[in-house]
């Protein structure tokens, strides 16, 4: 069994609306020395592979098929055994 | 400036039905060894800071006032010097 840890991030061509909204609170909260907000998505999930190799690639395909719109956002993981 | 990266996941006791949505729609692609599907977010963000540990002090301030739910989720962040 392996865990793998996956980061989705918006690209930074892209605007991040959620980031600014987010930029907007914090500033109005009275942190005005905190700037760039950036919002992406956090992954967990546990892989049933025999290898390394085959759980970077499983967890590869998931990001490519359904957890990544490759488009407008970059990933990238780390698979270790559990 | 300092650059601050931000991990917030759902405690473990609480149920994630975004990742049971996501799990679901992984197993339907046919890819039946992914399981325990858990989604967070990630932030990036920006520091204007004098040091380590003042950064540090921002990062874990602005996580508490707006970007984690601390009665559902925890948080973890790091720090380093852009």
């Amino acid at each position: 069994m392996y865990k793998a840890t996956i980061t989705i991030t918006l690209r930074t061509s892209i605007l991040d609306v959620q980031g600014k909204a987010v930029e907007h609170g914090i500033h109005t909260l009275g942190m005005t020395n905190v700037g760039n907000v950036r919002i992406g998505k956090f992954v967990q999930l546990d892989i049933d592979a025999a290898d390394d190799a085959e759980a970077s690639r499983i967890a590869d395909e998931t990001c490519r098929k359904i957890l990544a719109n490759q488009v407008m956002e970059d990933y990238s993981f780390t698979v270790a055994k559990a």
